[in-house]
């Protein structure tokens, strides 16, 4: 069994595992940079260490990381999302140096990491993928040919990309000539390869995405489904589990895609395997060899603790389930509470949270790093907490979705939560259909005022008097 | 349906009610004595109403509070628990004036609160009971001949006692002849009423209580049972659903049972049917007409929300579940954090909360009304916080309340927090196997010390040296 994890990563996720390793008896090691000195998961954490002054490079860093693990005396390295979570080679150097990499092999990664790969083995898998070019394109002739051939319109995408980034629609020849050198451009910067290719454009597709957990042993269970549909600009908003708007056979044929999706290579821990829906057809797009973001909703239907598996899995145990034995119950939704300003533009809005307050009752779950006279540092994602309610009935969780953000107080920056609100009050949100269009298709959901609370009012009041009383 | 309800209470539960009222689309109105100017049930509530500067003669007031939900337009009054929760004149006055009671009709509340009527009834209804006297004792001379009849030790209780007060234990016809004018005098100062009654005491007993839900249409089911055996002088401190030390056959018997004495008494509303179990037998011991403070756990293995299935009974609208969809998962665990010194005798200690953060992630419930730079006043119960854990697993479960009770940070007052660690550490505890002598049996879980989180630590050592250097 693992004795002792190095976290690679901050933020609430860390927190998360550092929260998973202390159930489990495990010593956890915290890595920071300077920015992040007074974050909640250095606190909580048994052990933890500044990888620098740079507010990025100490996170992106893969063989100081590993060395750091080797010289602490850890046996694993959890990766958590985002920053080196896919990334290869971190898994390989982590194998070079006898220390577990909480997540799948590199050569999966890779495998899976690079789409146009991941679509021929699927293909290979009989899994449906969306209609596209067979590999990369060798240059803009190619894909203006192969455009014509699947239809426009169609996405160009970079080989390497993920996370909603290195994607472009083009609705026709002009539109992919113009993009196609951007999307290199854009693939070479951010993920350091210049590989691109083409798929048919499904326009407005629900986006479901299925959770798979496996062991070495060759179990493979999924977790049932999510509905990420409600997304802005590709970035996930509010997430859904299950999702309100498949039928029980859509559900299981989803599940059995994505563990046909996993064993076909040859994966093993947890990862989630996407798909876009339209038209009652269903299409492989990614598989994301990480733990997830919105993990936590999976975990409120299903009672499965995600990160405990993972750690699980990595030590050599077998599941803890079977698939027969997973259930759901209820729904889960998951709001991304962003440290954004939504009637700006969703500017980001970072700063001191000059109050915060957790909110509780029944069916409320919260992770975050955040506390009272915390300062979100401007280096990283705004994502700032994730508030994730559970009940019984779809109606009842978007209840408590609005009881619940009504409930939390948090203040001295601007938030995605009155946006939030809106959206819970929306009759199409509410009827449970709805697809990836629904953000821009209401802008009108924009057009909120801020209710004040009671006891805000009251302090703006006392200060307004103050300041006429010149006092 | 209810549109409109008073909550007759204070404090955690108060929250939980403004909580349901939210998310039924119902509007709440708080009602506070001085004292609890800034509670934060007053902060939640759509409307507030000060009921007196007296602490708790407000609380109190069962015309007082009917007259004031007539007067601000309210159909219906929560009682919580505690307080009137369980007086019948309360519930009567309501009627009388058209408030819809949240709870079971005058009279029910009448037969069940005397507890020789409650022994009768169920006699009756063919649901066991501890062996006792018929009805209530004449005098000392008809106690003494009881006891000789039923056995040493015996328990002598008021008729009308509740939450483990008015009880005395008497191990012999000294103790007895002691103990007689004493409970009489007790229970004419607490409850208004000399009436006392014996029953054969059962020796170190399991407490195991049934939550049962009854709708207007005959529907009466039961959501399984609680263990609450870890109490200190008869308070819960730690309870657990469903009860780990129990077969699936009891489980089943007990639940029948349950059901059974509800339906004797034309129960409607939730009710709690409280067993003691000894030597693998089952006795009826009282039944509570209320909300209970632990109904929490209940709630979290089965996914029923009780609070809202009582507004739903109380506006005439049938269970949302039947007998055959209550499944439970899992195990939850409540922690009743009181502002106590358990060193120290369990001494409340009140006062100024310095700073509260509450646990989160995954499994963790919060029901509180605390919060940072809140005062704890000396006026009401100690109980400050309920910690509520869930998990796949009993150990799980053990490892997760470990977990969050060492996450959460409240200081300002010493609490009950450090001592629950201890028993989570036990071996006798984990072990699922304990009955009601656990707390007693263990006084060495009370030679605990003081960990120091290292922010805490950082600023003794802070002061320390300020102090030492006359700053």
């Amino acid at each position: 069994m693992i004795k002792k994890i190095l976290i690679a990563n901050r933020g609430e996720i860390a927190v998360r595992i550092v929260r998973a390793c202390a159930e489990m008896g495990i010593t956890s090691v915290a890595v920071y940079t300077d920015p992040d000195r007074y974050a909640l998961h250095v606190k909580r954490a048994d052990e933890s260490y500044n990888v620098g002054s740079d507010p990025l490079a100490g996170y992106l860093n893969p063989r100081q990381l590993v060395n750091l693990a080797v010289e602490t005396g850890c046996d694993a390295l959890h990766p958590g999302y985002g920053f080196l979570s896919e990334n290869a080679e971190l898994a390989k150097i982590c194998a070079e140096r006898g220390i577990k990499f909480i997540g799948p092999a590199a050569e999966v990664i890779t495998r899976m990491g690079d789409k146009t790969e991941a679509r021929r083995s699927m293909i290979a898998a009989g899994v449906p993928v969306t209609p596209g070019t067979e590999g990369n394109l060798a240059d803009l002739a190619e894909a203006l040919r192969e455009a014509e051939r699947v239809g426009y319109p169609v996405m160009l995408k970079a080989t390497s990309g993920g996370g909603g980034r290195g994607i472009r629609r083009c609705n026709n020849r002009e539109e992919l000539e113009s993009a196609y050198p951007r999307v290199i451009s854009e693939a070479t910067k951010a993920f350091g390869s210049a590989e691109v290719f083409l798929e048919k454009c499904i326009v407005n597709p629900k986006h479901i995405e299925a959770q798979i957990l496996a062991d070495s042993f060759g179990n493979t269970v999924h977790l049932f489904e999510r509905d990420c549909s409600i997304q802005r600009r590709n970035q996930k908003l509010i997430e859904i589990a299950p999702s309100p708007q498949l039928t029980p056979e859509q559900r299981a044929y989803i599940g059995d895609l994505a563990v046909k999706a996993a064993q076909a290579v040859g994966y093993e821990n947890a990862g989630t395997v996407e798909f876009l829906l339209a038209d009652d057809e269903v299409y492989f797009m990614e598989m994301n060899t990480r733990v997830q973001v919105e993990h936590t909703i999976t975990e409120q239907i299903t009672g499965v603790d995600i990160v405990r598996e993972q750690i699980r899995i990595a030590s050599g145990l077998p599941l803890s389930i079977k698939q027969e034995d997973v259930q759901h119950q209820g729904f889960a939704i998951q709001f991304r509470i962003n440290a954004e300003d939504p009637k700006n533009n969703f500017f980001p809005s970072f700063g001191k949270v000059t109050r915060y307050y957790a909110p509780g009752g029944p069916g409320v779950r919260v992770d975050t790093a955040i506390y009272t006279g915390y300062t979100i540092p401007p280096n990283f994602d705004s994502m700032c907490l994730k508030l994730i309610v559970w009940a019984m009935t779809w109606e009842e969780a978007l209840d408590r979705g609005l009881r619940a953000l009504d409930d939390m107080r948090l203040q001295g920056v601007k938030t995605t939560t009155p946006y939030y609100q809106e959206i819970l009050r929306n009759a199409e949100f509410r009827s449970g259909v709805f697809n990836t269009s629904f953000v821009e298709a209401h802008p009108e959901l924009l057009n909120y005022s801020i209710k004040r609370k009671p006891e805000e009012l009251a302090l703006a009041i006392a200060a307004a008097i103050a300041a006429h009383a010149g006092l």
